[in-house]
């Protein structure tokens, strides 16, 4: 089964939509996506930006938080916008890492991303995050703990944002197929799974 | 027949794509389409960018390109990298709001578009414009000074450009619908029909 790496930043609001698509669509193209959690700050911080473009660029964050609620809507997706953008997700992306290792990454990724922009929640705080993690029977005071201190989890997402920004990433959500063809943007989820499973045309 | 303003700039890749795709699209949807040439430079310029953000931030650059050339194999559309980027379309949007008073903007644009990215022409050179203009049987003499000289075509491109910044456009392609609902780029083009069409899901 060929596998896609879905690289996600837990404040990007596309990667919401892609992170609640991505699932079935995989499942359908008998693809296996794996879900890489990364910072897009230090990336932007390289090109120059000290925060999102969609703040940088007012026109285009108000095309987006249009853009994004009639995505939503297409999709059936619950939106609601959270009232701070970008919202820090260093804590929840490196709590992402620890699932990872401990098989529980994907249902919190889904309902941080649904806390966030389903339901407008800042998910920066960590009672946002303790009221993610205890649902999944998991101990919110020991995993926020160990993601503010474990030394190896912050080493793993700095490295991960480092190969993420070395395979010509500049925004999320992206995906990676195995033979290294990046597609950017939750629109192209179709196009990278077509690719990986052989479905896609390509260029000579 | 519901109508949607597809606003264009000769400088961008993926005006070409949905320049070429847009007819048939509407056509199925039975939605009009109007053709509205502008100038991105003016709004970059607001944005403080003084080129294309594809040159300003490399690696989306180097995306582009790539992306550009996987979306002509899907759509089965010609791809040549042309070897300056952006060009300067400034003769090729005045000659096409002639057009739009004439009668010829579509086959025009599309005979433009298809010279720069589909066989990597330059079409800031007036014999690159002659050479689409003749075998449209139209005089590019003519037309040529007419497009570098005549107050009222200038005016009017520069009143489209103001009137697309006042919809909000930052990007092209962009869609906008009869009650002012506003899609960028090529991949929305779908969704600004079916909203002109009445049959996508509106956000409450």
């Amino acid at each position: 089964m060929p596998v896609v790496d879905f690289w996600f930043e837990f404040a990007s609001p596309y990667s919401y939509v892609a992170a609640l698509r991505v699932e079935a669509a995989a499942a359908e193209r008998a693809v296996g996506i794996r879900w890489r959690p990364f910072l897009l700050g230090p990336i932007f911080a390289t090109q120059g930006w000290n925060t999102s473009p969609f703040n940088l660029w007012p026109a285009k964050g108000r095309y987006m938080w249009r853009d994004l609620a009639r995505s939503c809507e297409t999709y059936g997706l619950a939106f609601k916008r959270p009232p701070e953008f970008p919202q820090n997700s260093l804590i929840a992306a490196r709590l992402a890492l620890i699932g990872a290792s401990e098989g529980w990454l994907v249902p919190f990724a889904k309902a941080v991303f649904t806390a966030e922009f389903g339901e407008g929640r800042d998910i920066s705080r960590p009672e946002s995050l303790g009221a993610i993690l205890a649902p999944l029977g998991l101990d919110p005071a020991t995993l926020l703990v160990r993601a503010r201190t474990d030394e190896a989890v912050k080493s793993r997402l700095k490295a991960s944002t480092e190969e993420a920004q070395s395979l010509g990433i500049f925004g999320a959500p992206s995906f990676v197929t195995e033979d290294n063809e990046l597609f950017w943007g939750s629109d192209r989820l179709e196009a990278a799974l077509d690719w990986a499973s052989g479905a896609a045309k390509r260029p000579g």
